[in-house]
């Protein structure tokens, strides 16, 4: 994993192509939930948690277990999104998240997105592994 | 549109295939978004409204305000969901929906989900015109 | 597995809803090989080949190998297509199928598919099984 | 549109996420062709065609005519793809392109697809215009 201080927010930029929009021309509201799932990838990317590695060796994974989300002006095709990733809590086995999509500095789309570390045979909540815990910690002073 | 009496929910049965889960092997948690869509879509044709015909007629379509969603369990390749869709609440040019995936009889998901009438060309709120109007009253005795 | 003669083909309904339209409106072309491996799936389910237990129970499974698609009329939302299947040839290995999205009787796309089946670990062709094998001879009667 | 030299081909790195994974953990065969409209589509914002502009200020849109895709190894979460976008010929109101996916040198996919240049209103086939066409011409050389 990093060595460098890790971030508590990170951005993401995602362009729309014509897969994410829909009759109307705008974003399709499901795939704002696709563009915070790439957002908090790229966060714990950052951090050096790499999912697939952290599912083989420690058998632990991110669900998502509650997102609320105010969609505020629509996204069309060619737009180029920032998307804000920053976490506001911590807990045993969860981290909350708060996320934003914003146009040129105009907020289009926000989120609280609350994602649970589980077993991945099991499903069940398992807490944070000390290495993980550790990364999570620092990132919240 | 239909004469006989609206009922105030419906039950549209859906169900999973590969393009709906994700590497993990469950339901994509975005999917959902799509799922209770269908069940809305579905809710309003048994009304008698047709989207298409309300775009084209009456400059009159529905977006997505917000979404508060909990996942409880996960769904996975072959269930077959049951999408429960109910409206909780008809305001001047919005309804708020309460939705659930259900899986023989087990809650997976639910979601308090609010749609905005908007104009087509304009994306601001529209009050429902007469029609439809008429009809979601029905509905909500 | 079912005990009735199996058919060669089978016609699934599937209505077109916003999350398969794209920002002109129409159906996305990646989204008709969804459509096409729903059609795919049903028409094995009618065979009595249930694919999560053909995963556990048999390490199996079905990749594409090849898809060779043309898209000739768009679809549009709220369309109910008829997506068509049918097996055109079954190898040692694999099945050829021939796959249409019709409209009305309106010919919107049309496609030939190449599923493999695999081993689900190494994914290396696994050649089908007795039972499996059985089933495929029949249809093609 | 560039005064540069426009090139034959580009590529185009797309990371793999959740959402692009199915339930046994590698791509899902449409999201290829979501990937290759995103190479096809950074391609021509490289020659500097604004596809929303190209929509709205002359009726012309692109749609796919046809694709024809060998699927070879599957690719995986995280995965960084290059998607590789190299046109093969231009027709009168068409352009034919090889797409492939690349995964550290090593084919995953490949494809030929073939797209159309339409009027926005009616899809049927529309010459190039004048900008384009020379652009086009260029390209090819």
């Amino acid at each position: 994993m990093s060595t460098e201080t890790p971030r508590q927010s990170s951005i993401l930029d995602i362009r729309v192509y014509y897969e994410d929009t829909d009759g109307v021309g705008v974003v399709y509201y499901a795939n704002y939930l696709k563009f915070f799932e790439r957002g908090r990838t790229e966060w714990l990317r950052h951090l050096g948690v790499d999912q697939s590695r952290l599912a083989q060796r420690d058998q632990r994974m991110f669900v998502v277990r509650s997102a609320d989300i105010k969609y505020l002006k629509p996204a069309k095709l060619d737009d180029l999104l920032a998307i804000h990733t920053k976490i506001s809590r911590v807990g045993h086995a969860s981290i909350d998240f708060e996320q934003l999509a914003m146009l040129s500095g105009e907020l289009l789309c926000r989120s609280n997105i609350q994602v649970c570390c589980v077993n991945t045979k099991t499903f069940r909540p398992a807490a944070f592994n000390g290495e993980l815990r550790t990364l999570l910690e620092k990132v919240q002073k």
